[in-house]
């Protein structure tokens, strides 16, 4: 398994999808958008718990701090029932988010991978990519990496995205 | 747990936005479309082994199998977990592909939906749908439901999605 | 020239798809969707003067009046130009914005076709599409039809999309 | 009105939405992703002439070509009408697609802007978007400058869409 942890913007998704293509095994990329797609449409705030505020802050409470348990302890399965999982993540609660999936993976083999980006240069990426919030670049740039240990880090801000799979990908078993 | 088994275009994915909005829980969607998202783009043939023949027909090999029968393991720790899932489903395999299910979700309680629609509307649908393939509709509409056990059934041809989601919740216990 | 118009979920889109596959030319579908798409992503508010308010309504300035003004004339000299449009608008002026299309289209000839749909099933099917916006479908419902002549109407409340647009199709010189 | 002309995954969306975000008065962002967008969806092939490749190429028939100069002509019409228009295109014909705009634009003042990208980098960066067609930010790489002038050009190998935006928005009156 492997774990991107980075911020919004930082270019997770697209090293993601160049992971897939470089690796010799088909791998799934799961994360936390799709259990964000997977919630209710209308009022996700009230009925589950989760507020995107107007400067693109994150704010998620107990309701949705259940179902993302859940979440967490089904992909492990997936993984312990042999699927090669890469997963997109944002550990907007740091070292706390990555104790989370540590205790749900247990003995599985992971390699935590950090993908950093100069908070600027995210910012930027983000008004290129047409986002109608805009904030959560800037404001997840240092935020996830709070006291998160990494097996390996790479850097976005002057390297493509291929590249850093390829970083990666180096330091997969 | 709630799952629909329905062939393309029959309206399962309206039917389950509409069961979140009917029942006060928050319940999540998952279903094999998000399985299909998070499998390599490029030559999803060769790699993973699904095939989407231009008459709409989909080629499953083993390599897919494996990756499902990893994918639903997690989806039953998830539900187990104490997540409520509304499954949106496609029994391409009729009464096998529900005794996969089955035998995954074990104890937990399923309220099994089977979700019709007449083949000759289904196929107008995909055509209003703008799918870039055609064919799905017409040939999935009587394969999926072939041997398969329900609780609930609901037939889309002449009744809307809501209509249709308030019958289900009202077996939801 | 086909003119669609109705409100929001009353099921333009999919008439329109399903015209495009109908009818022996190939025709372009354009409409207010696109016009919005092209418009600024960050802040449409106030860059532009139109805002979807959180119960559905739809405020337009004249800043997205001026822009409004310009794309209705370049479609016109699109279907000059001998390209076959159907426009899928919504027209929440009723009666003035069919006047401003009349003004710009001139001498072509238009089909106006009117697509009805009963507010509560509209409303449903909204809830059904899973928009984050909810509540434009029942106060667009009558709204766009308000003074609007048509040569033709349909109405999808019980008429699948496909037959709507055999209707609509049997019209066309 | 400004043209960005580039291959596929060379950056020009991205710039054009940061070029909105850059620049004071509101543009619209127009382009050939439009166009095909409105194309009839099943069989694009026959009905519209034309043809994406496998390998990422694009052949274009007679039919598309008469669509296309009715698609120029109206947005020429939409600029002399006032809107300030930002055109997201990949001229593949080179300097005849730059006569064609040049032919319909007329006594418009218009910012030519070529927007370059190394061949590798634009072919990775399709990897990372996920693409379900591969091939065609390295068939279209050179293909598009053949022959096109330009009043200011960007090369997003080393510099960011926003850098980029900022260079061209000071290139306009």
């Amino acid at each position: 398994m492997i774990v991107l942890n980075g911020g919004s913007s930082s270019g997770k998704s697209g090293i993601a999808r160049c992971l897939q293509a470089v690796l010799p095994d088909p791998w799934l990329v799961l994360g936390v958008d799709m259990l964000i797609q997977a919630l209710p449409a209308s009022s996700p705030t009230s009925a589950t718990g989760i507020e995107f505020a107007p400067d693109g802050e994150i704010v998620v409470g107990p309701e949705f701090r259940a179902l993302e348990a859940a979440w967490i302890a089904g992909i492990a399965t997936m993984a312990r029932a042999g699927a090669r999982i890469i997963l997109d993540e944002a550990f907007l609660g740091g070292a706390t988010s990555q104790q989370r999936w540590q205790h749900a993976l247990g003995e599985l083999q992971v390699l935590w991978a950090g993908v950093r980006c100069d908070s600027a240069v995210a910012a930027g990426r983000e008004i290129a990519r047409g986002d109608r919030v805009v904030g959560m670049a800037a404001s997840q740039a240092e935020l996830v990496h709070r006291g998160v240990a990494y097996d390996v880090e790479v850097d976005t801000t002057h390297t493509e995205a291929l590249d850093c799979a390829r970083v990666i990908a180096a330091h997969v078993r």
